[in-house]
């Protein structure tokens, strides 16, 4: 399993041990005067993982200023940013860290650009999404196998009074490191192994699909599909296998790229709905459930294409429109086959709850809705969200 | 054929007509205030393809003030930067736009260098590769399907006297928009469809196994050569083909990235000193001749990853690392069913060469000799020359 160095917007240090690559964005920071430099985590993970020893060890050696925000959790608020920024403000922050999962990283990027545009609020970020000036420098050290965020321009929070869970998207906010270092995801419990990789899966199902798709990110896709169908399973018989999860974070990192190139569609635009109005539900989990019923109807547009990626799991199709059915009931049963079988009502949800989430979704989610590769009528969403109940 | 974005270092714009997208890169143009533009070009290929008609359209309903070079011509030396450098200053021009095939996007990316970097000439910039302040912005038209120039960071030149044709890499001269449209691509002749694309499968085939190679690189790599091994000989038989040439293009726009990822070897530090020495020598013709032998040395280190990339021309290979020769025998063999039938000596070299142009790859190419899979010898260069004669 090789380490390697990849020059996409961001430089990215992948592979066993990048980590301590770290010093290569400590000597960055130094030269190019970086300092202070704000460092956002959760509240544990960043330590447990390994990532902190090492990281602290190369602050210290190298004498950089640094401060420290631990406050972020799953599902982050922008309230969390809001505080992260006036934290990072406090300090005269230059370059922001992040180290953890997708939510730290996110908080990460959001705040790198308010502590640029002083006058924007975080609410006004994710509200009115106006042209800012670019943030400052973000580094990132991803420890999960899942969102891609430490390789593209998003930022995902959530604004609790407004039930929506939205992402920003500048150029900016590339990071200009991050270290993907598989060796940091072996402590990742179960279930947040199952969900973050779900995640990952779903962005390669439904960039391959969306509108925007093409041949470099069906390819990428495919790839990332195929290594989630092999490897997640054998994570969850043998977590602190390195080599497998090296292929599920490598995954995760190349569905990223899909993300950033061809966009998600409808399994994301219904589950951010979901997440926004019961945070405490993973993102991972809505999408295991929504997941196979978008496919379905996905399946349509792009047999050949599904038919190859699914092959993994579904062996006997044979690219045809009409096998969406099959492509589901597989997709259904490996997930099942994880150990994942709630249903929508087991979240908390009932049937009279649908409209209000069709609602939000076409108010929140109007773009990754436009991404579909079919027409999306408000009826077919309500559809959807029932026949996972 | 979907046309598409890539947001790697540079934004591509990829497709049957993405020239039109010429436009967004004249806004960009106007709104960061990068005009007087200079203009690169050969003498008149970026006009029979074309390109120009559309971009001189937009320049001027843009009111975009340019000048433009058209002095360059393939393997470009020094003096040729050095030329379009001073035309370019004696303009003030803030921004560089390359129009053709490999050898005009290098001129203009080392252009774009020296604009800045005023008190260097290109000859020290070729010879000291120096550190330098990064250039303005730089504008690729790619007409040609070979170099992969479009989305790297480097940039070839040749300086005579020295008899080294090397290449400078900068974080700068990624281009920050590119353009690959195919269709500006059907009028390349047949013995330049041949020698482009034969660039690009040895970018492919180097990148997949240099010392950088990894699972990124090798998997669009092997992309890269399945293309390549289909389209080529369509494309001889079908020049006007612009489905063929969308792929041909597709496989040398992403053996770029593996090229920039993961570098060339044996074949480019070899092939260098030929057409250094020759300047009348087309690169690719040189590689076509190199390639096959180093392809049989290279196949001992990574014969599961080549077996799969030369599958399309050789599907008995099983990935045994004793199969070098049968490699090496196909690839020969298509090359030869190209019409590519030269060796070293038709190309007016003799045998006492061999030691001179061994000198020069020592002496110029000593990186790339370094990203070679196995241990390089004096002697091993020696005898691939000597093998091609």
């Amino acid at each position: 399993m090789k380490s390697f160095t990849l020059n996409l917007r961001t430089t990215l240090f992948f592979g066993i041990d990048a980590i301590h690559s770290f010093e290569k964005i400590a000597k960055y920071i130094v030269t190019q005067d970086l300092s202070p430099l704000l460092i956002i985590t959760g509240k544990s993970s960043y330590k447990k993982c390994g990532a902190w020893n090492v990281v602290k060890e190369i602050l210290e050696s190298y004498e950089i200023e640094y401060a420290h925000y631990d406050g972020v959790s799953s599902n982050p608020t922008i309230e969390m940013v809001q505080t992260a920024f006036e934290f990072g403000r406090g300090i005269g922050a230059k370059s922001v860290l992040g180290i953890g999962g997708g939510s730290v990283i996110d908080v990460s990027k959001a705040t790198a650009v308010l502590i640029v545009n002083k006058d924007i609020s975080a609410r006004e970020l994710y509200l009115k999404r106006p042209q800012v000036n670019p943030a400052v420098p973000i580094f990132a050290i991803n420890t999960t196998h899942g969102t891609g965020t430490e390789v593209d321009r998003f930022a995902v929070a959530t604004i609790p009074e407004e039930r929506a869970k939205i992402s920003i998207a500048y150029d900016s906010i590339y990071p200009t490191f991050s270290i993907d270092d598989p060796s940091l995801t072996t402590k990742l419990p179960r279930d947040q192994t199952i969900y973050v990789t779900i995640d990952a899966l779903s962005h390669a199902l439904e960039s391959m699909t969306s509108k925007y798709s093409n041949p470099f990110t069906v390819n990428l896709a495919t790839q990332a599909s195929h290594r989630i169908f092999e490897n997640l399973p054998k994570a969850l018989d043998y977590p602190e296998d390195v080599e497998v999860r090296y292929w599920l974070l490598y995954a995760s990192m190349i569905a990223g790229i899909t993300l950033d190139n061809s966009r998600a569609h409808l399994a994301h635009a219904l589950e951010h709905p979901i997440s926004a109005v019961k945070p405490e539900v993973p993102h991972g989990l809505g999408l295991a459930l929504l997941l196979p019923v978008v496919i379905e109807k996905a399946y349509e547009a792009f047999p050949d294409v599904l038919s190859v990626a699914l092959r993994p799991i579904a062996n006997d199709l044979r690219g045809l429109p009409e096998e969406g059915k099959k492509a589901r009931k597989a997709l259904e049963e490996w997930i099942s086959s994880l150990g994942l079988n709630k249903r929508l009502s087991d979240l908390g949800f009932c049937e009279e709850d649908v409209d209000e989430l069709v609602r939000i979704a076409l108010k929140t989610m109007k773009y990754l809705i436009g991404m579909a590769p079919f027409e999306v009528s408000e009826d077919m969403l309500k559809r959807m969200y029932i026949e996972i109940l």
